[in-house]
């Protein structure tokens, strides 16, 4: 790549002709358009599709640079929150693209977090029967977690993510500059998703982030940019392995997610962002694991210190054991009327496992309380 | 297969893990349940999608036969027509899949025409992100055309297909008893499809349709067991080289359509039936292929004959070559607007040819009038 750019770290997502680069740069985002069309062939036109948060800092500016290079573009901003996930919203999302005469060759830039990523990764996988897409996260969550992998898709009235593809972008832009606005609580929510990685996949990262915490709570660019590849490079692994989530392996990635969604389900809409139910749900997960002599206590101790020094919660005294458990028996993740769990049996490796006895599950639940 | 089951002609359509057979039989819808549960392992929820005006002689005897085996069965009527194909059935049907307790691991089985097959098939391409789906085709066009090759999808006001995806079935079946019930007009209308594959695709083919057409025009079962296997094979063919339409190949099976959208288009809708506009489409294709000395007048005379011979209509009086001029320009087949055809050299072969004088193709229609 010629010196014109700045240097960036590039994660390659395996995955045959679908295969392609997650960029992770700081103070780069000027750059941005450049690396769009490098990575896009035959760039026409661009449809920007962003987080009305984030349109004037970050969607207009980019809007702005591939217009100066020629190249047609339309934009639309899409209201903040996870109520635009809706079938409205990807109605009006590809009326509005026909109005705007998109085709097959139109390339479609998803600027914001995963409620972005997400409708327009859906609306990119059905426009023609799917065009290309770019995934330009604006979260931390987004930029770890929901922009890799091709999972897009929108929200049944009570039922999240029922209807959607598998559709991969073509590049993933995630710039830590652009970072800067996102609220405090926002951001510390997705370093749960960050710590995940650690533990599920990546013992030398868990020790890097012990090391490292007080710096990636005070935003430092360096540390950052680090966490992100490092997350990037596990999610990437994982759904190399089983991009279509049919081998059982995409399964390790909800680590603590079972006991999580119960939180969120229970816990009244809105009280607890998903990366702070992620960190009790992986705190509840290991206690699960100790119970199970999976692991020893050690981990727990490590784990609960890293979630402390990332400001995440790891406890949770309101915890509704007799309304989680009915909610974990819905979840995707029971086998056959029985809970399984994906659990650690030490830092860097999980397990899954079936057929968890409910009254060590209660002990779990109220042991976090 | 063991002899409970009727002899069926099997083709297989080779796309690697997504390959699938297409059953075409006489008389044994009473089968279909057991070919189901035989083609799709693991069958315990069946949702079973049919358009309103066939759920009572195929639908609901499907269903109970499927429930007779202990398999759950949900089943949802569509009123007939194109208008179903749209985001707001689209949704209800979501919200309904939802309200049954589908899952990953339901089966939805699409009984209708090609109205049903498309909007069925995104739903089955779009719940969880993709469960598996059976077609079974009730009109003489689903049979040779829509229920093979994956295409799926909607339209969005004013647009065909805007909003879709490619999704194979696991399993198509066709039974020539289906169409007993199938008014004259959209019978005859399927066979310019089937005369279509004869051209592009299959002379040997062509010259047994010669031979067959009036078995074929009064429903004869074996003429018409041949003739859909045959069509299936070509359409089979032409998918496994091309499924998502991106070497160009499946271009070929637009054969007679450019014409046909411009004539559906221009001569008012519901004018015509899309078989009638395609059989006249094929007629001014032929012409301009004359005119461009790809072809002898021998094709065209032999083709004129046959679709004669289907009762389809060859002329079209009223053919409005200003209004229809400006709507080909539009059509996705236009190469960097200059228009782009897919023109027979002799009966069983096509070629696409690019940049063709606007006079010529005014020619031919003119000379369709
Ligand atoms: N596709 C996947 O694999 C996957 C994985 C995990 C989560 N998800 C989905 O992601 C969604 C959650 O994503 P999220 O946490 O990014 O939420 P989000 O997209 O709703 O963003 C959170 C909030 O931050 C605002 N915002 C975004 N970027 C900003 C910035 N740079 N500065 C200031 N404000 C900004 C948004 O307007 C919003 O109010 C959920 O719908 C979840 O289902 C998807
Ligand atoms: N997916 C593809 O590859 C593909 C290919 C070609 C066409 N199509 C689509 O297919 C649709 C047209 O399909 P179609 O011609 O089957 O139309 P259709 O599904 O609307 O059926 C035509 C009419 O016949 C009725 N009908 C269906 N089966 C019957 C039966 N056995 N007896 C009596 N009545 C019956 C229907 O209620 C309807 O009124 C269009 O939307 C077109 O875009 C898709
Ligand atoms: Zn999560
Ligand atoms: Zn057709």
């Amino acid at each position: 790549m010629p010196s014109s750019l700045q240097p960036a770290s590039i994660t390659h997502v395996s995955l045959g002709d679908r295969s392609y680069d997650i960029h992770v740069t700081s103070g780069a985002a000027g750059d941005f358009a450049e690396r769009v069309t490098r990575a896009v062939p035959d760039l026409t036109h661009a449809v920007i599709v962003s987080d009305e948060a984030v349109l004037s800092d970050w969607a207009a500016p980019l809007a702005k640079d591939i217009a100066d290079r020629g190249i047609r573009v339309s934009s639309l901003s899409i209201p903040s929150g996870e109520s635009s996930k809706s079938i409205a919203q990807f109605d009006r999302l590809m009326q509005w693209m026909l109005s705007e005469n998109c085709d097959r060759r139109s390339v479609l830039i998803a600027v914001g977090g995963g409620v972005i990523g997400d409708l327009a990764g859906f609306a990119a996988a059905s426009f023609t029967r799917g065009i290309r897409f770019v995934q330009v996260p604006t979260t931390l969550l987004a930029m770890v977690d929901s922009s890799v992998g091709g999972k897009t898709g929108i929200n049944l009235p009570g039922a999240k993510n029922m209807v959607g593809a598998f559709w991969q972008p073509s590049l993933v832009l995630a710039d830590t500059d652009v970072l800067g606005t996102l609220p405090e609580r926002s951001f510390l929510s997705g370093l749960a998703e960050v710590v995940k990685y650690g533990v599920i996949d990546d013992a030398p990262f868990f020790g890097w982030l012990e090391a490292n915490a007080t710096k990636l709570v005070a935003r430092d660019q360096d540390a950052l940019r680090h966490a992100i590849s490092a997350s990037c490079q596990s999610k990437a692994s994982v759904v190399g392995a089983d991009e279509r989530e049919t081998s059982g392996r995409r399964a390790i990635l909800n680590y603590g997610h079972t006991f999580a969604h119960a939180i969120e389900a229970t816990a009244g809409y809105g009280t607890l962002l998903h990366g702070e139910a992620v960190s009790i749900g992986m705190q509840m997960a290991a206690r699960l694991a100790i119970a199970l002599k999976l692991c020893d206590a050690g981990l727990l101790d490590r784990q609960t210190r890293l979630l402390e020094a990332c400001q995440l919660p790891v406890t949770l005294a309101s915890a509704d054991v007799d309304a989680m458990l009915p909610v974990m028996m819905k979840d995707k993740k029971v086998a056959h009327g029985k809970l399984r769990f994906v659990l650690p049996t030490k830092i860097g490796h999980v397990k899954l496992v079936d057929e968890v006895d409910e009254s060590l599950v209660r002990d779990a639940i109220h042991n976090c309380a």
